[in-house]
């Protein structure tokens, strides 16, 4: 099913190459003077076309409010929105050569022969774009209770970013990315990510990476123990992102060789507040905020839509063969994830919170 | 909420020093029988009190079915089970002493005053006893569609346990550890393993690790490409395991390195099969599987109780001060979590097959 | 929440004096040929401004797909259509009168100030050709599996229609009515229906009436004992529709003064199947259909917009004060809820088949 | 599936011959101090065996905690109760001949051969008595927010109680039938009804009646207008509870002979409060409470269990016969369902409230 949330609950629709993608937001508080120009600054840091490490195809993801909004505000019935495709160019697909590493195969078995496979059609990241004006909106309302998500790339092929610090992460630091075209805390790995970058696109190939997200503000007590806890709810969001294949909480996979009295965060008082002296859990502990940062990593492979030559079947005779991919791609879209990744965790959290 | 899935639906209750812990399973189909015998054993490869490696705390994990159940088979309505609590010693527990790396304080964040903090409460790790209830009643039925679910210790500190062959998962490898009291594939690894957990126990601290889990036979187009993928709805279940931090589908966290030309999984078709010839991906593509074996690891924290002094906060009087464990504990857990980690598998998948 | 349903969910959106209207219907099965011109048709029954016994309003209700649908199928994925909103007038709303029998004053205390009052906003009787358009693509699903949903008035005021025969319900007399512009089986009681109609709309006032609607070809054993009883879904669907304020199945109210003896339907084996010989309980049993036609009646209340001088509050000022509603409105909505009640009943049986 | 709701959340469990009836009730705040004698009241209400009016089966229905409530208080996580089944005959029960009015052959269709037939199994009218509790809780929780929930008996056969007078509502008329053991509020009209049970019963037969319920204390602006109205929650959970057949709200069925004029609600400013002259509409307006009392009935079928002979089938031989049903049984069940009516109309408002 295409919906997620108990209390901001969203529906999305649309394929690549449909009439228009969109989204329905159910669950809005009526009252809330969204900022449009804020919105489309985000729907920006996702867009494509706008520089050579991205795709050429050049859209504007112009978005039209269709419901739930009235003189300025919202009206707390269901906020929609639609994006219209344009810039589609569907003679590049051949269906029933299966492109490694898509959802050209997954998408026949499930669906069957009436799957629209153009430019993966309900798989395809364009699906993303409702995700950030849905991001967009939960941001304004987290915002207003002091609560803010910011992300950067934490790592594209070998070269790291510096990394948040997990105990005394500031707004400013979180926030920095949101106005860089390639969102790094350090500008010198930034450019040796981008190096890579194009690297692999010289090459006919592309690149992977990984994202780190940062929430501060937000208050202890969040979540549940169970099936509804901060990391169940925040990871069934980023897998909905395509690309992404993990996730790790606060020092994540590196606990697995530490002993507990390192792992463990000590407790201490400070201005009559409880707070951790570190923050190896990432801000939460038995699947419920304890106050301090909220921090997670999630890995996105490279594009799958590569030009150099790659095995494959055609399904329709049955044969192996080689081909390589047409049509525009992007050699590495950690850069434009970042926003995304921000958008599942506000939309997540928002959902929590309500 | 303490409820998960769709048409096979969890309810879970209970507290670690309650009157006792159980679950209701809905949607489980009438007219399956039962192994009881077979349910007992899985039971049993979960529960403490067997080795030097676990807590002594000694209980049989004996389950009792309430309802559901009608001349040894299930009768399509709610099966429900219940496990009495017997060694409970709640004396041990000061619940205004915060335990670093434990859920005492999000608990009074979350609960208040009228938290049930006595051995962790609703939070603890027993709680998963039902959930290995409902595994096993999920894997009888997957069994029987010829789905089968298996998993190992993959790391505990830096030891490392063979990996499983991602492409050719074999049942027997798969399912050889449900048998072993330590389960892992190289036997000598598994021996400095537990060598690093009786290191830690004699330390006073405890140690942390991952485990890898594999699904075979699992047919092409299970899942969704969005909010309900494959991967969201997994990794939903293996964040509701108190100590999962982390979890990575395929090649996960390495995927980030990787170029697309490696990280693409060729196709080719075998006995008028598609398959793919590498498994990068984990056996998901687009959120949904692609008849390859499926693969991921969750990485445990170490566990939280230790008995080296820590640093923490009395809450009754705001001070700072410094403590140690007291109780019975597990140097670590992991061991233990594989079958756990099997468990939520099964149920994640028969939720999504059914 | 404005979605419904589990396995085919509907999200709708929309204000009546807003862009558009639509929803998105998640859950259909991939590869259905959609039959375009009978939605249409559908959707013109519904439709005002046919006759003088509805609202002048003339809207085609003109539909769009947006999303799933691709070389005349459905794909699998959310299948989303538009309605644009043409013929608006808001200037003859004032906000600030509240309009006996509708939602003006509850839609304040709900959403507050910006709350969208225009034309009833999201409460808008409009709002159902959404759910028209979903009822037409479940009855054809229905269909290929042989189940037929009809329905009819029952009565308006005072005069009522022949029923069902609730034993032997044929699809004839069944779907006799979906050709009918005013649907009655017995055309003189319609004749004096109409008459009445005119007759209040002669005097500035509105009528109420009744709908009867029967479902053939349900297989036994669709339903739930508790929760998601047949009744409960489709009561559940019912009292979504503006204006239906009860519903009771079979015999329903008349039950209440009826002994067992009377009320049980006897059993009887007819050409090797189990058949009731009476229908007192409308085709279902402890929540679950047994095979026999599904007959249930709902009561839809007078139009509350009346040219007839009413007593009400100015909220601004808050005085009572005296008003007459302005506008175009239907004297009686009974013979357009027709075909409201039967895609509501089609939605909700196909959720429960699906 | 056998849960309901999205706040407060119940899941039930058990057949009436089974080991245990019991619920989770999940959502309950924590820090409530549950009245278990008042709890203990409202079970003896819906308990069978006090009079000559209903079955002899004597059963305690003894109410066991079993988690979620610690020191006297509700912890905030599931709140468990088990009640256990004593007096049970299961030697009365012959699965193959199916009584009619019952859901013995809709329970073969929907669960085949492994059905618990015995005593109705998971249809038994005792699987209420978890939802009588659940419904306690909720009105202790409703109660310190001014909500309270009454019922009576409206209708036995023929005889009709006076009705709740809809605009005026008082909490002592609410409330007075919560003392007694035939709740109505005309006392000669329940010594007809009363007559008219002992009448039926000596015939060996059975007889129907209805159920008026009453909420008054409610906010304005709870419920929505779509899918989550108040009348689609409330007959949701209605028609969970076996027997119900029809429901109304406000004037109901009267609604369909009615005119505008009549059926509108006007709105007055009485002490500086929106209030409606009249409640035609039971306090409810598009799906959403306007703070006026909510009033509604329900229609109970007459007790399909009778001592008179019946036709019906054997379902091993499918053959036609005749029989009478032997055990126990309910000559009418309208006063014991008064107090189930009251508990769910507790638990959907309740659900909608916090």
């Amino acid at each position: 099913m295409n919906s997620w949330g108990t209390k901001f609950r969203l529906s999305i629709f649309g394929e690549s190459h449909g009439k228009a993608i969109g989204i329905i937001l159910d669950g809005v508080p009526s009252g809330i003077s969204l900022d449009l120009e804020k919105i489309r600054q985000e729907m920006a840091r996702r867009a494509p076309g706008k520089s050579p490490l991205s795709t050429p195809r050049n859209e504007e993801d112009d978005v039209q409010i269709v419901s739930g909004f009235f003189d300025g505000k919202t009206t707390g019935t269901p906020l929609t929105v639609m994006i219209e495709n344009t810039d589609t160019r569907s003679k590049d697909y051949q269906p029933e050569l299966l492109r490694p590493g898509h959802a050209d195969f997954t998408g026949f078995c499930k669906y069957g022969e009436s799957h629209d496979y153009r430019g993966g059609g309900h798989f395809s990241g364009r699906i993303t774009a409702p995700l950030v004006f849905a991001g967009a909106v939960a941001k304004q309302i987290l915002k207003e209770k002091g609560i803010f998500v910011g992300a950067h790339i934490s790592q594209i092929g070998e070269i790291a970013d510096t990394p948040f610090d997990k105990v005394n992460l500031d707004k400013e630091t979180l926030l920095l990315s949101a106005n860089q075209e390639f969102p790094v805390l350090d500008s010198r790995a930034g450019e040796s990510m981008q190096k890579q970058i194009l690297d692999a696109q010289r090459d006919k190939d592309s690149i992977g990476g990984m994202v780190e997200c940062g929430v501060i503000g937000l208050p202890a007590g969040i979540g549940d123990p169970f099936f509804d806890s901060v990391e169940s709810r925040i990871s069934s969001m980023m897998f909905s992102i395509p690309a992404v294949k993990g996730i790790e909480f606060g020092d994540g996979f590196n606990l697995g060789s530490m002993k507990g009295s390192c792992a463990n965060d000590a407790f201490e008082v400070v201005d009559r507040t409880v707070r951790t002296k570190t923050n190896h859990n990432g801000g939460i502990n038995g699947g419920i905020t304890n106050g301090m940062p909220l921090v997670f990593r999630v890995v996105i492979k490279p594009t799958p839509s590569i030009g150099k030559k790659q095995e494959t079947v055609n399904l329709k005779t049955m044969e192996n063969i080689e081909f390589s991919v047409q049509g525009r791609h992007d050699p590495c879209i950690v850069h434009r994830a970042v926003s995304v990744v921000e958008a599942g965790t506000a939309i997540a959290l928002l959902d929590m919170i309500l």
